[in-house]
């Protein structure tokens, strides 16, 4: 008889992010994930590629929301306005505070996570240059506005997982592109 | 009798360059670059942390430059201007469009030299972002300055390395904060 597990990539996750944060990322093993899971390491893999993945794993329904929602904008709005949009629809996604800060402590403490998150990053933002273009927008225009785009969720995004801080996400968002402007408008 | 073998670290870069650019940098040894540039791996070891760094030799110089430049512009001068000091400061180190041209093409083909690329660049944004903040601007502004700062310098980097470009550096830095203004004008 095969006991039906619900949920093997949420169990799968939140196993590693706690061996993760008791042990550190490099002195966890994918076996340890699976088992703390109640699961085999042969689930693991196959939800999986490795263990960085694991803290990666909404990326590309972020990117998904992010570029999708800037694709879909009305014609007329101004670039800068369709990236807001998809900022926003792309930081719904994000529900647990909690969750994002335990993950955060974890990249921070591995310049290998590091180093895949900027990778990640560096990623999306080519996609929403990629589909700047394709509304219409010239070069250099579209790859700085994605990086701006980029910029302004990183920063919001790190504010928003302080612990002195309550606001949205959503909000902190608004606040940095109004703050974008404020700086650039300086010139 | 010692033979004196002037500039070992210009012709160690040199070597690895070629031979990064016929072989390919992960098939190419520090044996091989040594070799090359007639001297020793004991030599190499002394000027370079690995055969990454040779590669990323004027990082800190580039660095220096930018974030030194910014932390001595005149105070009442606002941060997009003396971030745009700093940027043209650090632009004119880089003296060789050829040379850079065939290290991007390097970087370019391997995932593990992009990812040190954006960690230089990630360190880059940092310091500049603690500059900002001793010159007084707060939070987010400072990062977001910062981010913006680096973009900005990536874009039109790109730019000046194309083939078909022959604009100076300087000039494309420029237009690149012209498009920054113009892009976030538009919301």
């Amino acid at each position: 008889m095969v006991r039906w597990e619900p949920n093997p990539r949420g169990r799968l996750q939140e196993a590693a992010l706690a061996l993760y944060g008791e042990h550190g990322f490099e002195n966890t093993t994918v076996a340890e994930i699976a088992e703390r899971a109640g699961l085999t390491e042969r689930t693991f893999f196959r939800h999986y590629a490795d263990k960085r993945e694991v803290l990666f794993d909404g990326a590309d329904a972020f990117t998904e929301a992010f570029v999708g929602t800037v694709a879909n904008a009305p014609a007329p709005e101004a670039p800068i306005d369709a990236v807001t949009a998809g900022l926003l629809a792309a930081a719904a996604l994000i529900a647990s505070r909690e969750f994002a800060r335990q993950r955060q402590a974890i990249i921070a403490a591995s310049p290998e996570l590091q180093e895949r998150e900027l990778s990640k990053f560096a990623s999306l933002s080519t996609s929403l240059a990629d589909t700047l273009r394709e509304r219409g927008l010239d070069e250099p225009a579209a790859t700085l506005t994605s990086e701006l785009a980029t910029a302004v969720f990183r920063v919001a995004f790190e504010r928003w997982i302080e612990e002195s801080e309550d606001r949205d996400l959503s909000q902190l968002i608004r606040e940095s592109l109004d703050q974008l402007r404020a700086v650039t408008a300086g010139a």
